[in-house]
């Protein structure tokens, strides 16, 4: 598995809603700044300022938003963040760990929103020029549980029933299942440190060429 | 030639900068009030509240804005727009007369913008769920004479080069002359009067069943 840059390191992290991604991000970021290597972090929607005008369209915009409709202004923010953010640092050989990338696209519009998942796949691969990521990390959680740790204001989309959030779930899991070179599938129901124990294991083959000689050892 | 609601009229009008578009839609406007029918007028990009706030992402938004990225904002302003506003007044059998359509699309980012024609149309297609006008009113004049009418300021697509509303022009050639059937091309160098008389032969039969008893005879 390589990004077709040929360079560089492209990670993301998929999951539903609630599913701790934020708290292993920023445990991914802590353990690579000690290893030496400084991380682009970024996330889908937003990552930049045009996407975080979109990202607002989206999740405050009208409530009768046509799905199609999202579905292309989520495809317009990822098209514009990997041509200006994403791509350039991969082709400097830079390690770029994402917050949610066409996966979240897949499971969310493609099967929660009657559009066709095969479909919406196809929309993605075109705006982001056929760019996957050299691995993507999955935390997998019953969203029962997910909902229960739940703590802040909740958007539009968090606002819709539990089996709208257990059928995105079962589409990661097939998304999962039909690129198992690229997915890591992880138990998100356990300890947080438990779950970056995992990720660490995973990521460590992968990122020993960008670790800085002298503090590789350290 | 029927749009796929199978009721309404719907007539969209396309050309390069400066053609004198909005000139003729006023007109048709004031033709159409006179036989008792109260179209529906609108336009793209815009023509809802959503479109108009990716329209001026669109317009006035980062100079390196990425053309997949500008594409996908056109089509999910259009996806809005059909879904909402069009496509309802179709089906209630409205005579809807719309200021650019997925042929401005093809002609300004299929074409100029590198991206391919083919890719475009289907992307437009998709977001408008096959969603094709009646008639398409095509103003062609040469970039030049329209260059020399134009009094208010110019936007970002305006600025381009000479080269670039060539393209535009000869690729809308191209599509009129692909679908016969559903184009007419309009000398847009001709007074507003005269270029009215021919829009106004072209639509008389496709408005018959339109007017309303008692009012269109007066």
């Amino acid at each position: 598995m390589r990004n077709d840059t040929g360079r560089g390191l492209f990670i993301t992290l998929e999951g539903g809603d609630s599913c701790g991604k934020t708290t292993q991000i920023e445990l991914i970021r802590q353990w690579l700044t000690e290893l030496g290597i400084t991380p682009v972090m970024t996330r889908e929607p937003g990552g930049t300022a045009l996407g975080n005008e979109i990202r607002a369209l989206i999740l405050h915009g009208p409530e009768d938003v046509d799905p199609r409709c999202e579905a292309l202004l989520y495809a317009a923010d990822r098209a514009y963040h990997m041509a200006t953010k994403v791509r350039p640092a991969l082709t400097q050989g830079r390690v770029v760990v994402q917050d949610r990338y066409l996966d979240s696209s897949v499971a969310y519009q493609g099967t929660a929103r009657a559009l066709g998942v095969e479909e919406i796949r196809e929309l993605n691969m075109w705006a982001t020029n056929n760019l996957l990521p050299d691995v993507t990390l999955l935390l997998d959680i019953d969203p029962v549980k997910a909902q229960a740790r739940r703590t802040r204001e909740l958007d539009r989309l968090e606002r819709e029933p539990i089996e709208f959030h257990q059928r995105i779930r079962q589409q990661y899991l097939a998304l999962a299942q039909a690129e198992p070179e690229r997915f890591h599938v992880l138990d998100a129901a356990r300890s947080p440190s438990e779950i970056q124990a995992d990720i660490r294991r995973i990521l460590t083959p992968l990122i020993q060429s960008f670790v800085i000689d002298g503090q590789a050892q350290s």
